[in-house]
Order: structure tokens, then C-alpha cells, then sequence
């Protein structure tokens, strides 16, 4: 039995600090155990009582007849450390602590809990700060949660993993108001020692789990995250994420509850598509996703048909499948002819989506025929059923005809429930028909239900201790820069570097032409502002602009360049920009966008964690505004996309490849050029720890 | 007594079609008149039957009593015409059409609509396709809308304009759920007569109302609307939206839905800023944001404290506010030290925001004493207090501290209520705590609580017949359109119009230095598509620039132009467009966006409807990603954006002034100088019919 087995289905749990009376926080999961009717052993410890609740109190952790699988320590953080230190004594395998007062409130805290880590010893921790985990599968309640109150907690498919105590105890009081049912919810708190990749790890495993709905603050172990992802999308169990930190405001909140560091969003947003995790947009979508993924049918495409009884909901549904990207297209001829039969109506009125059947809505036998008609239909890929308030005096022949059509077809149906009809969504969830009160749910769900086959994992790149041999820490110069990336395939300008002004006139007469004449130095990153870069030179003008940089350089104080650079000018290309730098969390990314003003004012560019695929690649070029540009505006030529995206592979190679000293890497600008043209990278920078 | 007085508060209502039998559609609006105690007369009209709920019937129109202030057709369209001719003749001051099949069924039903119009001449008309009116102020239902059968609607002090019944029907199940009162709800239908702008201007002026929602799917009368929109600001009683068609899917549902023609979205968006409506974004926020507002309180800023006994939720909440613009900044010393001596914790974990009171939060003193701090802090304009699920025991305390507190303060007091707790949330908003189940509704909420002043309306500009004197229809062409231009101040290159390539090379000659050489084309719309425009040339190269673009079209088969245009060549300025266009819905519309690629492909625009202000100018550049440009990117000289602000001014008097045969304008690009050096209008297009 693993420690993780043991934490979900332990056979004995020993109470810490258990208390005799029932009102209190400390006598609860005594309680809960009972209620949830658990049929292993229940050890209470706490030395000032005989019995609690009819079991046998136990003074001590030493004393207890056997090591428990696991304990749950309901004592204050000036206790809980010795607790933690017998319980790992006596062979516990799991232990829970509830309380706060560690990592999350300060430096005092912080202390505390890696003592208490250090306590457990090779005994798996679940918390501090966590209110417990709650297995209803098979009726294991380890929590003190008041949410376990609630009369009537179906058990369900779906298991949650929360950083917050709180956020599983709301999560548990709306899924029971909503019909959803879940297996085990897991709060890691403060994740001193297992955290939420740890837990998803072993849920993905789980049996009785087939969705997995994941609060999340920030993730302390990428690797295990990206790995526990990629196994749920082999075994086909969909994870479905909420995440804070998208705002300031959200992250800055995020780190001081849980302490976890806080990463970009956009590069968690990043991460999660790279290996299939659904990110909810909503918290209802939270629980509203993964109801709708767990009735187990998918969409082929995204084409609804929205089925109504009332026009202004079925036209704010409509509304909400348009802005989520779901098409709402009319049906096909023969469906419009095979309702307009059905309904007796004319075909001008029924070949429209939202396909209205106001009066015909009351006939079982018609609204039958007409889902029927619409699921049967190769133009939809789905059907949402707008439930109106006529339906809500008759609401089991409602549910019951939805739940004999779907039976016929392998299409999901969806119901939206226009006016405030709780017992309808909870009757409707029940039978297996995802029901939502709001059309944005109706609208993500339904963007959440599309299939989309996950790429295949990147290849991880073998670090080449060559690549950075011999260069310093801190900013290459671009000559040094750009050999680096050259050494990976990537295109680069044409150049050479002259140890001074006599050498810089001849390498431009051997280019011929116009040249770009730039200094090059390590100390200087941003040439332009110091004079350091003249473009359209001829060799003859070349030495004044030598000297004249030198002398602008001097003047402003500067260090004296290593050389200059004298470059081919490249021209009629598209400016791009590739970059690379480390995520404090998430560890490696990179960067494309559109170059110029544009990456920063309007904020085009896509991201990935490395390593990469070349359809993540191709996938950020599809992500960008400027791949509108790229593929020939206004009927201009199209750009060389392949070759940029080759440059993408070669890029992320390199960073792979350079390992560990590289801080950061840009290529700015990336000329891409007509299309059979390929790409150049015009500058570039590399920073080396 | 006017029409909508004797809709709204008829003391006699006749009921046309009316059923014995309560069960049915057509028996419920006698049994809801009764139900609700309505205090005037109520007189059935069926020929078939003596008495309906104890009343005596009427066998026709022609034998009521007196003339009905008010009356309700529940027959089918067959029959309504009659009833309607009927009722009119009879002196009915207004009458309300249920039925369906009118303009939204097809175009039989758009001309049976027509004819239900004119039968009611000079009688007001709701609907048809409308379930009517609630009135709760006084008690008055005229619908058929299941909805009423809810045991408790709560009378308020919100009135709903619903252009869907079903979704008037739906709103108010949803508020009876929260708490949340209704003074009159009216569904308008197809609109045949009665529109939302006059039930707006109506119940602008209702002494029982202090907000208005208002479900929108199209817009009939721009002006009536902009009219009651600026006379509720003056009144103080704010407008929420929740309008339809965002999406192309919404837009096309609802043009089928009520028949009303879709204007562009974000037409209706600019209109709704410049009237000072506040859109709601979800449909939830469409009663969220109404019941916060009618609390009456309003922020001074959008500096929020959240005070939180749960983490997560305040996390979540924190973070939520973030996305939606709204400040969460760490209280000031003297509160954090406030609330570290009232709470007895140490200053580092309460100098944050969210202020976690995990434990303390169960104590009211301690609780009350929080909320104080929080609100007597200069540093916060409000703030919202998480309820978690200890409360969920004691709702009453909880309440009653947030209600005593707010008491004492002018700013206001929300709450998030993080489980599901229906009763809690209903609770909170009976005693004026606007109270939400969603972290998003919150947070769209504090935005509109925060009192933004509107500013003055726009002066109408007088058409003057001149300016467009002798013009033809369809395009002018260049100089003919920034003629047009110049004539309102607006500042264009230096340019001659030259007949032939002689007159141009004089003109070249003239200038000096280099000049821009285009040809003048009415045909000819994009003239560098045709090689019509040359930039850089000496006065030497203009004859042969001439000859090979007259030679260029004639191998293109383009007319022959009118002549050439020679230009001062403009550089050193930021490109920008403005545009001038008629939406089909709202009107003249004038648009500003950053210029080149950048317009169309990273949509940097702004709108507004005609006519506008100088602060809707200011606004309009404020709203741009360029704006960062023109205020000087990354170290550059700012440019002239006074001159821009005029400018737009300039072209807004000018497509005033125009009057209706302007179709379009449009200069692209203007050219925006640096400070001080003005704008330049660069080239232009004018539209006429």
C-alpha cells in the first residue's frame, strides 16, 4: 500500500486532538467518520478523555494498538510538530495537519513548517493549513469541514485537488446543490511535502475518477504537473483547471495564502495548452466543465444546435456560443424539412438556429421528434435544450424525453435553465444531462467538449556542454550572440567583425553595396541609443561612421567596443521577434511575436514552455495577429512561414541545448522573407549566468 | 392621464379572451390580478361564459361598462385585430397583444403586424409576442408569465425593460431567489408600437424607480433612447444594458427573434459610454449590478478592501477585482496597525490585502471592529467582506455586523458569499448588503458602483447646405475631399491640383525640395493599387512620373483622371485614420485608430456616435493602444495630441454640418506631429448620395 493509498483509503486513521464534544471544530471528523458510516478502524487520541463517540480515547500516539495508515492532527501548530514526530515514530504512513499558522502567516510560520516537514521524516504530509481530504467514493471523510454538513453529498466521477481549504468546502456545497457528485476531494494547503501535482499524480490512477478539477494558486513542481497531464490525457480523463494570478492583484493574494511563487499567467496558460489541461475561465466553469466532461460524450467539431422554447433565451445562448467560438449555423435542408414536417410550421420560420418551437415545446411527442431530428443531423456536432419556465411545471417529462433522445445518438445534449429552477439543473445533472444556469457556462462547456487529440510529448533536448564553452557570464555581444544560434541552423545576417575602422571599410568593399555597420560589445546592449548602429553605408562612408561611433561612445562615458560589425542589409522582410528567458516557476519559455512597436504596444505574442513540439510551433505562429500579415496582407506576398517556423525549432533547440547558463536570448528582429526566402536574424542577444 | 400612465396604473383593466379555466395560458391573467389585489375593475370578455373568478363577464368589447384604461388580448393573431379595433373605437388607452406569428414568424406575420398597428390608431400598443407587465409597486399584473405563480415577489425599487418575455420571466424567478425587488417589469415584444426607449423615458420619470435593466436585442429609436439615457443621469437613476448580438450567432438570433436591425456592437457600446448606461457584461450582472446600484451608495474611487475568513475565496475574489480594473491595494500604516492591535496579530501577516481574519472573523466584536478600520480608511472607496462557511451557522450575526457597520459610513459594504448559500445571499440583500454567489459578478460590480461624473451633451451641429453645394454623388476624389476637410479647420498637406503633367512639374517647382505626386481620380478610390502614387520625387522626375502613371492606367484600363495632385511630403509623424460611416441601427459614427497595418490588424480603434464632445475626443485617444505611442514611446518626443483632439473635433462638425448626403469620409492617414507642430491630413476619401 502507498502512502497515497493509504492518505485516500486508509484501513485505520488515528484522530489527534480529537475532542468529545461535537459542536466543535476538534470533534467534527470523529463524526464525519461515523456518519460516512467508515468501516476501518477509528483510533481518537487525546489524553483527557476515556471515549469519544463510543470508541475507545487513546492518551497517546505510542499507545495505539497498531501504526495507523494514516492520522489526522487536529492540534494548534505549538503541538501538531511533536504529533507529526510520533506519528512517523509509530509507522504512520500518512498524516494530515489542519492548522495554520505556518508558511502562510510569516517568517515564524515558515520556520515552523519546515520543522514540521522535518518531523515527519519519510512519513507523506498532507497541509499544514488544509482542511482535509474527503473520499466519497468510499465514504472516507478526513476533514473538519463544515461544508460535510450538507445532507446530501452525491458521490460522483469527479475528483477535485484544491490549494485552498476554503475554496473545496464551497466547491462541495454548489456541486450538491447542482446534482454533481464527485469521488475525492483533496485540500493541500501549504503542500509542505505532497502537493497538488502529487495528488493529481495518483487521482489520474483512481478508478473511480474520470475528471479531475483543479483549484490552483501557483505549482510547485512543473515536471510532475506536465507528467501527471500527459498520463490523464493518455487515459483519456480530462483536468480541468481554475487558476488565479491572472490579475496583479490575484497573484500578489495568491503567494501570501499559500506561499506558492507565483509565475506568469500567461505562461501557465501556455503550459496548460501544451499538454491538454482545460483552463475554466470562471470559477462556475470550475465545476460546470467537468460535469459536462464526466456524462462522458464529446463534441467532433463545434457546431450547436440550440433547441427553444422561449427566443430571448435561445438568442443570449446563441449570443454566448458566438463569443466563446462555437458556431451556430442554421440546419441543413433536410433537417429543415423533417421539422418543418414534424411541427407543422413553415420552413422560412424553422430554418433558422435557434431553432424556435414555442407552442410545439409542450408536445412531448414533437420536442422528442425535433431533438431527434437536430442530433441526427450531420450539420451538428451537439444540441443544447433551452429549458424555459413552461417546463417547469412538468420538468420529468422535460428531462425524461432529453434523456430518451440522447440515448438514441452519441452526441451530447446540453440543457440551459432560463429561469431559476434549481431542482430542474440538479434532476437534469442527475440523469446525465450537463445542465448550467448561465449561458457563459453553457458556452465554455461546449468549447470544453470539443476533442482535441493532444500533440505528441516534445522530445527533451540533450544538454551540449560545448555551446556555451569558454563565454562569459552576463550579456554576449552580438557577433558572439548570433554564432550561437547559427550553430543550431538558424539563418543570420551575413557579417563580420573588424578589430577596427580599417578592417570594417574592407570586409563592407568585399560585401559590395550597402551595408549596416554596428559596434559590437558586451557592455552595450542597447547599441542604437549610444549611435552604434548606422544602416545603408557604402565602404567608403564606413570609417567617419567608425569613428564617429567611437567618438559617441566616449563622449557618453561608455566602455570601447571589442570591434564592429559590418552586416548585409536585408530587406522586404516582416519583423519578428523570438525570445527566450526562464519563468520563475515554470522554468524555461519561449517567445514569439511581431516585431517593432507592435510586440509591446499591442502585445502580440504567443509563448510555450520549453521543451517544444513543431505543432506547439506551428500553433503559436496560428496564435498571433501578425500570422494575418505573414500570410500576405491585402493580397501581398506571402511570408516564409515553414522557415520561420523552422527558426522557432532551432531556437528552442538551442536553449535545450545550452542548459542551465543560459538566462536569456533574444532575436530582435527576426526577418522572415517572402515566402522560399526563409528568415535572418538581423540582431540578437545572449545572457549567460 | 397619459397612455403609459393607464398601462402602467390602469383602475380598469378589460381582458379579452379571458378563460374560465385557471389552468390555462388564458385563465391566469384574471387569477393574477386578483392574486396581487388589484384595486381597480377587472372586466373578462368572453362570449361564452357568465362569470370568470367571481366576476361578471363581458360577451363583447362593446358591452364593458366604460372605456378600460388598459386591456390584454389573449387571443390568437386571427382574432387580436378585431379586439384591438375594437378596443380602440371603445376608448382604450392602451392595449397589450400576448400572441405570437407577427414579425418575428415571417413576412405573413410582419404584415399582420402592420394591420394590428393600424387598428389600434391613436390607442397604445404593447407587443404582440409580449407577456405583458408587472407592476409591483402598486400591485398590477397584466401577463400571462408563469413566473408570477412564485409565492414571494418582492417589491423594489429596480424596473426591467425586456424586449423578451421569456427573459422578463426569467429574471424575475432569479431575483425572487436572491432577494432582490422589482418595481415593473415590462416585456415590449415585437415592438409594433410601444418601444424600450419610451417604457425607459416612462420609467425614468416613476417616483417608484431608481434603476433601470433593460435586456436589449436592438435598438428602434437611437435618439428617444440617448434622450431617456441623459435625463435618468440627470436624475440620478442609473441604466444597466444587457445586450445581445456581441457575436455574429447573437446578432443574426436576434434579428430573427424581434425583427429589430442589428447595429454593430460596438456601436451600441460606444453609444452606451457616451450616455453614461453601464453595460452589464453577463447576464448574471444584469440583477447583480441593478441590486448593488439601488443600494444607493457609490464609490469615489475603485480602492477596495476585502476582508476574508477564508483564503481561497479571498484570493479568488482578489483576484477577479484585478482582472476588472478594480484597485486591491495593502492598507495604509495607521489601519494595519489598527487592525493588528484589534486582532492581536502581528502587522506583517495584516499589511495585506485581502485582510485574512481567519479566526477572529468568528468574533463580532472582532469582526465589526474590522470592517470599521477598513471603511474609516481614507485608502479604501469600499468593501467587501467573504463570507465563508462559518458564517453559514450563525447568518444573522453576520449580517447584522456588516449592516451595522455600513451604518455607520457612507461608502459601501459588500459581500461575497463563497458557498452556496441561497438563504445567506437573500438574507444580505433584504437588509441592503448587495450580496453575490460569484467572484465575477463582484467585481463587475464594484466597477459600476464607482460614480464616474457624465459629461455635458454634445451641441447638435446645424447642416449646412454649403458645404457640399454642387457635389456629385458617389466619391469624390482627393481634393475635392480634403477641400471639404480644410473648410472646418482640419490642416491638410500643402497641395496644388495640376491639369497636366507641365502644370505639375511648375507646381513641384514651386514647393522645392521633394514632393508626393498622386493622380486626382473620382473613379479611383485606391490609387497606389494603380501606381498612382509616387513619393520622394525632384520637380525634375514629375513629367516622367506623370506620363508613366497616365500610361499605367490605360494599360489597366482605368478611366482617365482629372489631373494630377502635387503635395508637400509629410515625415516624422505617427499615422493614424479617422473615419466617418453611417451604422445601419445608430447612425453617423466617426472612428479613430492607430494607422497602417495596425488598424485592421490589431483592431486599434475607437468610436462614437454623432454628435460628440471635446471629453468624448479626449476619450476616444485615451482608449487606444496607440495613445502609449503618441504620448511618447519608450523616451520618444510626444506628439501632438491636442492637435489630434482637435482634429477629430473638426471632422465630427464637418460630418454634422455635411448632413444626410455624407455616406463616408475618411482621412488616412493623418499624420500626428510631434508636439506643438500640429496634425496633417494626408490623404481622404468623402462618400456621397
Amino acid at each position: 500500500m502507498t502512502a497515497l493509498n493509504a492518505l485516500l483509503r486508509p484501513r485505520s486513521v488515528a484522530v489527534i486532538g480529537a475532542s468529545a464534544d461535537a459542536s466543535k471544530m476538534t470533534g467534527r471528523p470523529v463524526g464525519y467518520l461515523q456518519k460516512y458510516a467508515f468501516d476501518g478502524a477509528i483510533w481518537p487520541v487525546n489524553p483527557r478523555v476515556e471515549t469519544i463517540a463510543g470508541l475507545r480515547c487513546y492518551p497517546d500516539v505510542a499507545s495505539l494498538p497498531d501504526a495507523p495508515d494514516a492520522a489526522i492532527v487536529l492540534l494548534g501548530p505549538d503541538r501538531a510538530e511533536a504529533a507529526v514526530r510520533d506519528l512517523a515514530a509509530r509507522g504512520c504512513k500518512a498524516a494530515i495537519v489542519l492548522a495554520s499558522g505556518y508558511g502562510e502567516a510569516n517568517e515564524d510560520g515558515a520556520r515552523r513548517q519546515q520543522a514540521l516537514k522535518d518531523a515527519a521524516g519519510s512519513m507523506r504530509l498532507l497541509g499544514p493549513n488544509t482542511i482535509g481530504l474527503v473520499n466519497l467514493t468510499d465514504g472516507i471523510m478526513l476533514s473538519a469541514t463544515g461544508a460535510l454538513e450538507v445532507a446530501d453529498l452525491p458521490a460522483g466521477r469527479i475528483s477535485v485537488v484544491s490549494q485552498s481549504g476554503g475554496i473545496l468546502g464551497s466547491l462541495l456545497s454548489r456541486a450538491a446543490d447542482r446534482g454533481i457528485g464527485f469521488a475525492k476531494l483533496v485540500s493541500t494547503g501549504n503542500e509542505a511535502d505532497l502537493d497538488s501535482s502529487d495528488l493529481i499524480e495518483h487521482l489520474v490512477e483512481d478508478d473511480a475518477t474520470d475528471v479531475i478539477a483543479v483549484y490552483m494558486e501557483g505549482l510547485r513542481r512543473p515536471e510532475a504537473f506536465k507528467r501527471a497531464a500527459r498520463r490523464a490525457a493518455e487515459l483519456g480523463k480530462p483536468i480541468v483547471v481554475y487558476k488565479v494570478g491572472r490579475s496583479e492583484s490575484g497573484a500578489r493574494a495568491a503567494t501570501s495564502h499559500t506561499g506558492a511563487l507565483a509565475g506568469a499567467d500567461r505562461v501557465y496558460d501556455a503550459l496548460f495548452r501544451q499538454v491538454g489541461v482545460i483552463r475554466a475561465g470562471s470559477f462556475t466553469d470550475l465545476l460546470d466543465i467537468p460535469a459536462a466532461l464526466v456524462a462522458g460524450r464529446r463534441m467532433a467539431g463545434e457546431r450547436v444546435a440550440i433547441l427553444t422554447s422561449t427566443g430571448g433565451a435561445g438568442t443570449l445562448l446563441a449570443d454566448n456560443c458566438g463569443i466563446a467560438g462555437i458556431e451556430v449555423p442554421p440546419p441543413d435542408d433536410i433537417t429543415t424539412e423533417r421539422l418543418a414536417t414534424l411541427l407543422n410550421e413553415d420552413q422560412a420560420a424553422i430554418g433558422r438556429n435557434p431553432v424556435d418551437v414555442t407552442l410545439a415545446g409542450l408536445r412531448p411527442d414533437l420536442f422528442r421528434g425535433a431533438i431527434d431530428a437536430l442530433l441526427e443531423s450531420p450539420g451538428y456536432d451537439g444540441v443544447v435544450v433551452v429549458i424555459g419556465s413552461s417546463a417547469l411545471a412538468t420538468p420529468d417529462i422535460v428531462a425524461g424525453a432529453i434523456v430518451e433522445c440522447q440515448a438514441r445518438s452519441n452526441k451530447p445534449v446540453l440543457a440551459y435553465v432560463s429561469p431559476h429552477a434549481p431542482h430542474l439543473v440538479r434532476l437534469l445533472n442527475g440523469k446525465g444531462i450537463p445542465a448550467f444556469a448561465t449561458p457563459e457556462s453553457c458556452a465554455s462547456v461546449l468549447r470544453a467538449l470539443h476533442r482535441r487529440p493532444l500533440p505528441p510529448a516534445p522530445e527533451a533536448i540533450a544538454v551540449d556542454e560545448a555551446v556555451l564553452a569558454g563565454l562569459p557570464a552576463g550579456n554576449l555581444n552580438e557577433a558572439e550572440s548570433k554564432a550561437i544560434f547559427a550553430r543550431f541552423g538558424m539563418p543570420v545576417t551575413r557579417e563580420h567583425v573588424a578589430a577596427d575602422a580599417d578592417a570594417a571599410a574592407a570586409a563592407a568593399h568585399a560585401f559590395g553595396g550597402e551595408v549596416v555597420l554596428k559596434i559590437l560589445s558586451r557592455a552595450i546592449a542597447h547599441k542604437s541609443d549610444l549611435g552604434g548602429v548606422r544602416v545603408g553605408l557604402t565602404a567608403e562612408q564606413v570609417p567617419d561612421a567608425c569613428a564617429t561611433m567611437l567618438e559617441t561612445l566616449r563622449a557618453a562615458g561608455a566602455p570601447t567596443p571589442e570591434g564592429f560589425l559590418v552586416q548585409e542589409r536585408i530587406r522586404g522582410g516582416i519583423e519578428m521577434i523570438l525570445g527566450f528567458h526562464r519563468d520563475p516557476q515554470l522554468g524555461p519559455v519561449i517567445l514569439l511575436g511581431a516585431g517593432g512597436v507592435a510586440a509591446e504596444l499591442f502585445q502580440d505574442t504567443a509563448l510555450r514552455v520549453l521543451p517544444i513540439t513543431r505543432a506547439d510551433a506551428e500553433a503559436m505562429v496560428g496564435e498571433l495577429k501578425a500570422a494575418r500579415l505573414l500570410r500576405g496582407w491585402r493580397g501581398g506576398a506571402p511570408a516564409d512561414i515553414a522557415a520561420l517556423i523552422d527558426a522557432v525549432m532551432a531556437f528552442a533547440t538551442m536553449a535545450g541545448a545550452a542548459g542551465e547558463r543560459l538566462l536569456e536570448a533574444e532575436i530582435n528582429p527576426l526577418f522572415v522573407l517572402p515566402e522560399g526566402a526563409g528568415v535572418r536574424a538581423v540582431d540578437g542577444l545572449v545572457v549567460l549566468r
